[in-house]
């Protein structure tokens, strides 16, 4: 029963990978297949809807995956300084540093002479003092380096994974109009399959979870449709 | 000084916004960018450029948008759901949330008898109890539920704006090849200041993150106008 409530850390290392993917996936299988469907009822070349599909998938997959690794560097440089800010922090006021441990002791319901034992014990090592105010004042974790570079992978692989499946229809059709039937109709059992897994796998409701999922790529590719007929007419 | 450290919760909720418009822009620009500058290379109509660019604003602002209103709604359920479990935990098995807060404390470097202490004075207050469990335990901070559907309009919006921008050179140019110079020296000049901007207001080196954000841009450009160029020829 103790071991119910996984520790937040140990949990997002597990499942960052299933997160990525779910993150490119859901995104793959949304806007390719929205953007075809636009294009479907705007042109009459498969072939352009394909050219157009895998543009997209491209440029999606590269500004997901480089932007996510970015921002994961970003992340782990943000850390970094902020840890050694702590540390110079705790070395030259050390008082301001330890009314800030007692503040934080107050506010979860210490009295005043416990705080001071608690106080004079958190602070006497420096590394777990520091531990102590980057979790809990700053609410930051400690970010693994190698995280940046693997989630970009998975998140562009899922990503255009998932975008070839709503354009595979189109490939396999003669005209744009039977590619948009075919590749909505598996597109939108993909999205419920998935919103449904997804929803399962995070203890969320699986069937609201499978129609969020759908509606959501529904709606982007009735919008695009409804604004690329509008322009072409 | 000793605010010179905003409590993460404050700091998150002055800039959501600001972050918000920041994600936005930043795919809003590159996305649509990237898909014109792969067609440009394969069609010879402007037309269907703006077509496709305009179906792909669409199709993604509404992924992003609605995307982010139920991620962020599935926040406030989930954390929710585990502020009821706790409450219940706290009720019926008392003596292990006791255990688990002690562990806690034990891990933040206190001594046994600090410990008993504060196990005690900590648990006297049922909710006092719970909120520390949930930041210290679980590392949830509550989500404000007003929070999704307003970043899912403004993350809408800012993609919306941001991807017109490189469109919009399609619209002054007579032919694609035209329109994607125009729209590469906009739109590069645009992602230059933008994570020049962005970087300040984080704290990073800005011009390292004006060259981060061209950088993706344009090779998520290149890429698209590479394959749409193969499948054309």
């Amino acid at each position: 029963m103790a071991h119910t409530h996984p520790h937040p850390e140990n949990h997002l290392t597990s499942s960052a990978m299933l997160q990525d993917i779910v993150i490119g996936l859901s995104d793959g299988l949304t806007v390719p297949f929205a953007l075809a469907a636009g294009l479907s009822g705007a042109v009459s070349s498969s072939n352009l809807v394909i050219t157009a599909g895998l543009a997209e998938i491209v440029a999606g997959s590269i500004a997901m995956g480089l932007g996510g690794y970015l921002a994961g560097r970003t992340e782990v440089e943000h850390y970094d300084a902020e840890l050694a800010r702590e540390y110079r922090e705790v070395q030259e006021v050390p008082h301001i540093e330890r009314a800030e441990v007692d503040e934080l002791l107050a506010e979860i319901g210490l009295s005043a002479a416990t705080r001071k034992l608690a106080v004079a014990e958190l602070t006497a090592d420096p590394d777990q003092w520091v531990r102590f105010m980057m979790k809990y004042e700053l609410g930051l974790e400690q970010p693994d380096p190698k995280q940046a570079p693997k989630s970009a992978a998975t998140i562009s692989i899922a990503y255009a994974l998932g975008g070839l499946i709503p354009l595979s229809a189109y490939f396999l059709t003669a005209t744009p109009t039977q590619g948009l039937l075919w590749s909505a109709v598996i597109t939108l059992v993909c999205l419920l399959l998935f919103g449904y897994l997804k929803s399962r796998l995070t203890g969320q409701p699986p069937l609201w979870g499978a129609l969020k999922m759908a509606g959501t790529g529904a709606l982007a590719a009735a919008a695009a449709f409804w604004v690329a007929k509008l322009i072409a007419s």
